[in-house]
C-alpha cells in the first residue's frame, strides 16, 4: 500500500502545529470539552478551567451528527461563535465538527481544526471538500472501519491537497454492549506505525461510560497515543448529549494529574 | 418507538409507485443492471436484454462511492444521461446513487429512484435533502446500523417531506470474511414486520460472490421480500467494478425462471 | 483446502440414513421439539402431536449449556429416557446434546444423533470422542466461527472415524441485537457448497423472536437447506428456557403446511 | 448481578498467592513463554533466561487446542513434565492448558495453574471438574464473550467450590482482521471493577503480530492490569505455533525493563 499517508512514502512523523501547539511531537496533547456547545456562559467558563488545568485544545460541538432527527442537533453558527469566543479568552485553539459539505468554508473561518466524525468517514464528497482547505481535519475512525479503510479515507484528504490530518480512534463497533464501543488499543498503535500522521485516542465515546474513560486514556497514552480528546462538562447528568460518558470536573482534574506524571517521567520516550 | 415509519403510527403498507412499478404490493420486483455505468453502448445494450428477462426497475452507478480515491468513480453526469437514454429505450424506471447534497437535484433530473449507499446510511445532510424532493429514494442499510439506526436513518427523510422511502438490506458487517458481508435475513424481516415500508434485499453485495447470489435471493423472496436488487453484467470478469459478485447474463436468466416460478405458484402470498 | 469434508476430496452429496429418514437427499427434513425435556407427559403428548403434523425427527435437552451455573441445566439420563420412550411411541427418531466426552456413551444409548451445541464447536476433546462413534453427529456452529473453522471442526469427527457429520447454521454474533444473533443465510448456502456434508439451519437460535422464525426458515428452505430444527412449545410461555423463540403448536402448524407447499410444487429441485 | 464473583458479593480484592508470587496485591505480574513447549532442553534454557529476566510465572502448553486436526497439538504428558523440571529449576511456578475433563487430575498434579483457553470458556463440563481442584485456574475470555459471559464462567468454577479464578482479556473478534483478534482495554478495565478477581492481559494472542505487543502491553499495565502474560520464543520463526506472534529474546528484554521502569515509579498506584 504505496499511500501518501503511508510510511513507504514519506518516514518522517508529521507534526501539525495548531497555533503552537504540536501534535505529533512527542508529547501526548490534550483536547477536551462538553460534547456539545450548549450555550454561551456555560462554555466560556468550562474553557477556562480546562486551560487552567492545561488542556491545550478545546473542543465543542455546533453541528452534531444525531441518529434521530429529533434529537438535540447542536446550536449552529451560534454555537460556532461561541467557540471563536472561548479561543479569543483562553488562546486555546478550538476543533468541531463539519458535517455539511456546503458548511465547510463557514466552519474553517471559526475553527482552528475541523473535526469529520465517524459517521462520515466515508462521506467521501466532505473528505474531499476538507481536502482544498488549510486547516488540521481531525478524521475519526468509522465504528466499522477497517484500518486500511480509515487511511484510505485520510488518503482522500491528503490527495485532495491537505496534508494536515490528524487520526482519531474512537472505538469500534463489537458484539459487546457493555461498553458503548469497544476501544480498539492494538488498532492504534497499527495507525501509528503504518501512518505517519498523527493517532490520538478518544476514550469517552469509545467507553461510553465515565468510570472506565480516565484508565482507557492513560492505556492510550502508555501505549504511544499523540494526543488524547475527552469529553468534560460540569454537570454530566444535565448533559443535552452524552452525559454518560462525560467527565465531572473533579475527574477529569485527577487524570490530567496522572497523564503530567507520566509526561514528567518522560516513561513514554 | 413511534416513529412515522413505524407500523404504530401507520399499519398498511406504503405501496410506492415508479412509473407504474408498484414496490410493496405484494410481488416482489427485480431491480438489475451493473454495479457502475461504463459506457453508453453496453448499457443500452444490457438494458434491452435485461427488460426482455422481466427486469422491473433498471440500477447503475454513475456516482460511485469508493473506498479508496484511486478508484473508478463513476461517469458522473455523462453515466446519468446514458441512464435515462436506458428509460427512454427499455420504459423501465432507472435507479442511480447520490453521494452530495449539491447533486440531488440534478440525480433527480435524471433519475427515478435515488439511492442513499450503505456508507451514507448516516450522512444527515444528505438525509435531509433528499427529503426534500418528490421522489422515491431507495436507503441502503449501513454496514453497522442496527435495524434501529436504519429505521431512523428513513425517518429523518420522512420527517423532511418525503415519504416514500425503499428500505435495502444489503449486508452487514461481521467477523465472517468468506463473504464480503453477512446478509441479514432475519433483519430484513423484522424490518418488514416494523415498518410500513417497501424492505428489498441486495444478495449481490451481502455476498460478494456470484455462486451464492441466486440462492440467497431465493431466500429473501421466500421470507417476504418486496424486492431483489441484483448486479449483473454480460462480461463479469471485465467490470470496473464488483465483478466478482456480479452475475452473467445466463446465470441471472435461471435466476429470473426460479423466482417467476415462486411468483406464478403464489407461494409467498 | 483439501479436507475429508471437502467437496474436493469427494464431490457427492453424503446422505445420512437414521431409522430411514434420510437426510442431504433433497427434501428438507424438519426436526422439532421443545428446547429441553421438562417432563415425561409434556414431553410425550408433544413428540406425538409433532408426529401428527409430519416432522421427522424429535428434538429435546437433557443436558443443557447454560450460560449461569443457576440456571435449569436439564433432566440428564431422566431427559435421556424419556426421548427414548417418544421414539418408541412415535418411531421417530430422537436428537440430543452432548456436553461432556464421558457422557457420549450413555447418550448414544439413548439417542439417535448426538448434538455438538455452538459453545462446543472447538470443544476439540468432545469432537474426538463423537468422532469414535457409530451415530450421526449433528454439529452446530459456533457463535464467532468462521466458515472455515466450521469445517475443521466436522473434520475432527470425520478423521476420527465417523462420517455422518450433520452441519446446522444457528447463526453467528454480530452488534446486532434486536436479534438474538444473526442468521447467516449465505454462509449456510457457501456450505453446501464447500461441503459434501448435509447442512440444516435452526431459525430459533439464530431469531430468539418466535415472529421471525417461520419466515426465516422458509427462507433457509428456498435457498438449499437439507433439513430445518425448530423449538415448539405447547406453552411458549411457561418454557423452561427459550420460551420466547419457541412456537406454539398453531404458529408450528401454519409453518409445517408452507414447508409442504413448497415441497410438493417442486420448486427446490 | 448477585455473583460470587461479583463486588457486590465481596468488595476486597481477592489475592492468589503461587508459591510467594502474589497476583491482584496491586504490582502487575509477569507471565512468559513460549506457546507450545517444544521440547526440553529448548523449554529449560528459555526458562532460566526468562527468570534472569524478573518473570514470576511460566508459561507453555502441553496440550494444545488447535482449529485443525492436522496441526501440532503439544506434546501432551511429556511436555507436562518439562514443565515440572522447569520450575525445579527455576523456582516458579508454571501455567499450562487443560482441555479434558478427564486430565483435570493430572495436570493438576505437574501445574500450579491450569489455564481453561478461550475455545473452552463455556466448556460447562471443564469449568467445574477445575472447580473441584485446589489450585489457581487462569480463564481466558472467550473470544465472543461479552463480559457478563466471562463472569458467569469464572462463577461456575467458584460456585463448584474453587475460589482462585483469575481473568484473562486476549482479545474478542472483530471485523478487523489487521490484528489477529481486537485487544479489549475497556473490558479488561470493566471486568476489574466488576467483579474482585484478579485480571490479566494476553496482549500476544490479542494482537497476533509482535510489533504490537509491547505497546499494548504498556497500555494495559498503565490502566491497571493484575498481569500480563507474553509468549517469547528464541527464534520465533521457528516456532511450532504463534510465532507470528512471540516477542524474541530481545525485543522482550527491552518490554521487561519499560514494565520495571512503570513498576519503579509507582506511577500505577
Amino acid at each position: 500500500m504505496e499511500l501518501k499517508v503511508g510510511r513507504k512514502k514519506k518516514n518522517t512523523k508529521t507534526v501539525i502545529n495548531v497555533k503552537g501547539v504540536e501534535i505529533g511531537a512527542g508529547e501526548p496533547i490534550i483536547i477536551a470539552g462538553p460534547c456539545a456547545v450548549e450555550g454561551e456562559e456555560l462554555y466560556l467558563d468550562e474553557a477556562q478551567f480546562l486551560k487552567s488545568l492545561g488542556v491545550e485544545i478545546l473542543r465543542g460541538g455546533a453541528f452534531k451528527p444525531r441518529t434521530s432527527p429529533y434529537a438535540f442537533s447542536g446550536l449552529g453558527v451560534e454555537g460556532l461563535k461561541i467557540l471563536a469566543q472561548a479561543r479569543e479568552i483562553t488562546g486555546l485553539p478550538v476543533v468541531t465538527e463539519v458535517m455539511d459539505p456546503r458548511d465547510v468554508e463557514i466552519v474553517a473561518e471559526y475553527a482552528d481544526i475541523l473535526q469529520i466524525g465517524s459517521r462520515n468517514m466515508q462521506n467521501f464528497t466532505l473528505l474531499k471538500e476538507v481536502g482544498l482547505i488549510k486547516k488540521p481535519i481531525l478524521l475519526k475512525r468509522g465504528l466499522a472501519a477497517t484500518i486500511k479503510e480509515w487511511l484510505l479515507a485520510a488518503e482522500y484528504i491528503v490527495d485532495s491537497g491537505n496534508e494536515q490530518v490528524i487520526l482519531c480512534e474512537r472505538g469500534i463497533r463489537t458484539f459487546e454492549d457493555y461498553t458503548r464501543n469497544t476501544f480498539d488499543l492494538a488498532g492504534m498503535v497499527a495507525a501509528l506505525d503504518l501512518t505517519h500522521l498523527p493517532v490520538i485516542a478518544d476514550p469517552s465515546h469509545a467507553t461510553g461510560r465515565r468510570e472506565l474513560v480516565g484508565r482507557v486514556a492513560l492505556g492510550a497514552v502508555a501505549a504511544g497515543a499523540d494526543g488524547i480528546m475527552l469529553e468534560v462538562h460540569p454537570r454530566p447528568e444535565e448533559a443535552l448529549s452524552d452525559g454518560r460518558q462525560s467527565l465531572d470536573y473533579n475527574e477529569f482534574k485527577k487524570l490530567m494529574d496522572k497523564i503530567k506524571g507520566f509526561k514528567s517521567q518522560s516513561i513514554l520516550l
